[in-house]
C-alpha cells in the first residue's frame, strides 16, 4: 500500500504555526530573524524531534531536518530535498512559506513512519530570510546554500543599520562561518517546493495542482531622492527642493513601466520612508522601494533602463540627487522537464485536477536551480491573494498538495 | 537708568538648551510631551526659582513663570503675556520656540533684578505642545489657555492611538481638569511673542527687527487612501487597487494648488505612512498630511475646495475610499496696531534696524489672540530657513531681540 500522509496532524500544524506572530486580525508577522520568526524555527526543530528526525541549523540559518539513518549511513548519497520557508513579509498570512515546510514536515514523517525505500536521502529544509522583510537580503538562506552569493557579505544590515550578526547567531546560524553552509552541486539530485500559488490562475481554471514551469524574474532597486528640508510655512514654493514631489512622480513612472508602457508584467513601490517625516517640514530625503518582475530577461532589463532614464530625467529638472541600489536581480528560471512530468503523473495517480503555469512570485527554488533541477506544485489561493491577511487556501487543496508532494518524492 | 538684560547669560542658556533632545549633528528633536520636551521644560523650571522666580504648571502643561511679588499681590491686576513654546518638530533647530522663551526668561530676570515698576503683572509662558509633532494637537497649550478648544477633547491622541493622559500628567498637567487652565479674556492685557522669522526676508532685507502685521492662516487636513493589499509579484496591474499611486497624484495635486494654480501662497506634504510598507506587498492604505497656509481666509477656503475636488475624482477614477479629515483650521490674523507701535518705538530707541512684515508660519500668539490683542516680534534666520538643523540666528541679532522684548514690556 502506498503511504499517505497524516491530514489532521498537517492542518493542525498549519494552525498552530499561524498563531506564531499572529496579529489577532489573521494577519502574520513573522519577518526574517525577527522574535516569531526564531520561535517558529524553534518549534519546527522540536515538532521535528518529537517525530524522529534530526534537526540541525546550518550557519545561514537554514533549518535542515533528515533521517536518523539519514545522518549516519548517508555519506556520499544523493540528497531529494524539498522545502520552503517560515518567515513572512509584515502582516503577511499563515501559508506563504510555511505550508511548504509544514507539508514537507509531514512528508518527512510518513516516510520514516512508513519505512519507504528512495533511491535519494529526503531533507527537508526551512530557508531562513526568503522574504526579506527585516534585512533587505532577500533568498538569504538559499543564496548561501546554493553558493550564489558573488562574495559571501561581510555584515549585512537592515534598513535602520543593524547587523544581521546578533539576530543569525540567535537563530542558530554564523556569519563567520557562512561558507560551510553552501552545498556542492552534485550533492542535490532534486529541489521540490511546494507553495500557495498567489494568484488567481488555479481558482479561475478550476484545478486542485498546479505544475510550475518556470518561476518569475525579478529586479529590486531602492532609490533615495534627496532635497532640502525647510519649513512648510516659510519656504516659498519657487526655493523648495521637495524630494516629496519628486518620490511622487518616480511612484507614477514605476506604475507606467507595467501599466501604459507594459516594459515588464507588474511593477510595484510597497514601501516609502521619509525624512523627516513632519507635517511641519518640508522632507529632506525619501527612500523608495521598486520592485520590477517578467518571465522574460530582456523585458526586466529594459524596463530598468527604461526608469533610469526616467529617474535621470526627473533628477535634473528637480535639481535634486537621485541615488539608485540594485538590492537584488534574480532572472527567471525554468523548472526540469522530469520533475514537471514526475508531479502530473503524481496528481494524475491521485485523480486531482493540474494545470501548467508560470510562477508570478519569487521563491527559493530559482536560487536552488543554480545546484539543482527544481520542481514547484502550486495549490490555488482563494481569492489569489497573498501576502495579506485574506490569505488562505481550502483545507481540502491543502492535504491534496501534500499528497501530491509525497508521491513525487516517492516517485523519484 | 534703562535696565539691560544680561547677553551673556542669554545666550549661555540658548546654548544649553540647546543640547536637550540634540541629535549631535546640531538637529534637535523634542516633541511636545516626549522626554526630551519633560526635560526641557524641568530645565526652564528650574532655571526660573534659581532666578528668584516662580514656576507653576497649567493643567495643559503650560509653563507658567511668574514675580514671587506677583504671586502674592496681583489679584485683579491685568496680565502682560509674553513667551512662546520649547518643543520642536522631529530634528528640528534649537531657535524656533525656544528663544522666545528663554529670552523671555532673561526679560523677567532683568525686571526682577532691576525692580522696574510696570502697569501689568508680567508673566512669561512656555505653551506646550506647540508643534504637534507626536501628538497632532498643535498650539494645545495656547488653545487650551486661551478657550480656543471648542470642546475640551476626552482623550487625545497620537498618530500611534497613544493617549496623552499619561505624558500630560509626566509634564505637570492634567486632561481631567483642563478647565482650569482656561483663561478669562479680560485677564491678559497684551500678548507678545518674539522669534526667528523662520523665513528669508529680514535677512535679505538687511534689517534686524521684524514688526510682524500679520500672521499666515492654515489648514491642515490628514488624507488616507484606502485600496487593497497583495503581493507584488502575481497580482496582475489591472486588477490591482494600489493607494500608493493615488497617494502620488495627491502629493502632486497639492504642489499643483500653490504651484501652478497659485490658490494658497504654500501647499506641502510632509509626512507620509504606508500600510504594511514592505517592499514585496501592494499597500493597503496610504495616509498622509496635507499642510495649506495663505493670509487672506477666502483663498484658503478656495484651495481647500479645490483640493476636494481633485481628491474626490482621483478616488472616483481609481475606486478608491479617499477619507479627509480636518486636523486644525487656523484662520489669519491681525497684530495690534498699538503693540506694532511700542515695538517700533523700542527699536528705534535701540537703533536698530526695523521692517514691518507678515508671519509665514503659525505662532501661539494667534491663538492668544482670541482672548487679547497681540504683537510679535521676528529677528533674522540664516539663509531664510527652519525646522532643519541648520536654522540659526547671529547672536548680535539674538540679543538685539530680546533688548526690544525688554523694552516693549517696560514701555506698555
Amino acid at each position: 500500500m502506498t503511504p499517505d500522509i497524516d491530514a489532521r496532524r498537517l492542518l493542525d500544524r498549519i494552525e498552530a504555526f499561524a498563531r506564531i506572530g499572529g496579529n489577532g486580525d489573521g494577519g502574520i508577522t513573522r519577518e526574517g530573524f525577527g522574535a516569531a520568526d526564531l520561535e517558529a524555527r524553534a518549534r519546527l526543530s522540536k515538532e521535528a524531534q518529537i517525530g524522529g528526525l534530526d534537526s540541525t541549523v546550518d550557519a545561514a540559518g537554514n533549518v535542515l531536518i533528515r533521517r536518523p539513518e539519514g545522518g549516519r549511513g548517508a555519506e556520499g548519497r544523493r540528497v531529494l530535498l524539498f522545502g520552503s520557508h517560515l518567515d513572512t513579509v509584515a502582516n503577511g498570512g499563515r501559508l506563504d512559506g510555511a505550508y511548504g515546510v509544514l507539508a514537507g514536515l509531514e512528508v518527512m514523517q510518513t516516510i520514516v513512519e512508513s519505512g519507504a525505500e528512495l533511491t535519494y536521502e529526503p531533507v527537508l529544509v526551512a530557508f531562513s530570510n526568503e522574504e526579506g522583510a527585516l534585512f533587505p537580503q532577500p533568498f538569504w538562506g538559499s543564496k548561501v546554500l546554493a553558493g550564489a552569493l558573488e562574495t559571501l557579505p561581510e555584515d549585512p544590515r537592515d534598513r535602520s543599520g543593524r547587523s544581521l550578526r546578533h539576530p543569525l547567531a540567535l537563530a542558530g546560524g554564523d556569519l563567520a562561518a557562512l561558507s560551510t553552509a553552501v552545498w556542492p552541486a552534485e550533492s542535490v539530485a532534486a529541489y521540490l517546493e511546494l507553495h500557495v500559488e498567489q494568484g488567481p490562475v488555479l481558482e479561475r481554471g478550476g484545478r486542485t495542482i498546479g505544475v510550475v514551469d518556470s518561476i518569475t524574474g525579478r529586479t529590486q532597486l531602492t532609490v533615495e531622492v534627496r532635497g532640502s528640508a525647510g519649513h512648510a510655512g516659510t519656504t516659498p514654493m519657487e526655493l523648495r527642493r521637495d524630494p516629496m514631489t519628486v518620490a511622487a512622480r518616480i511612484v507614477l513612472a514605476v506604475e507606467d513601466l507595467a501599466g501604459e508602457q507594459r516594459l515588464c508584467r507588474v511593477a510595484t513601490v510597497g514601501w516609502v520612508e521619509v525624512q523627516p517625516n513632519s507635517p511641519n517640514t518640508i522632507a529632506d530625503s525619501v527612500r523608495l522601494t521598486i520592485d520590477l518582475r517578467d518571465s522574460v530577461p530582456s523585458n526586466l532589463e529594459n524596463a530598468e533602463q527604461a526608469l533610469r532614464t526616467s529617474l535621470a530625467s526627473l533628477g535634473k529638472q528637480a535639481e535634486m540627487h537621485i541615488d539608485i541600489r540594485v538590492d537584488a536581480r534574480a532572472a527567471p528560471v525554468a523548472t526540469d522537464p522530469v520533475l514537471r512530468a514526475a508531479i502530473t503523473a503524481s496528481a494524475d495517480e491521485l485523480g486531482l485536477p493540474h494545470q501548467t503555469l508560470p510562477s508570478g512570485a519569487g521563491h527559493d527554488a530559482q536560487i536552488v536551480a543554480r545546484i539543482a533541477p527544481i520542481g514547484m506544485i502550486f495549490v490555488p489561493s482563494i481569492g489569489g491573494v497573498s501576502h495579506v491577511p485574506e490569505e488562505d487556501t481550502a483545507a481540502t487543496d491543502l492535504v491534496a498538495g501534500a499528497r501530491v508532494l509525497l508521491r513525487t518524492v516517492l516517485r523519484l
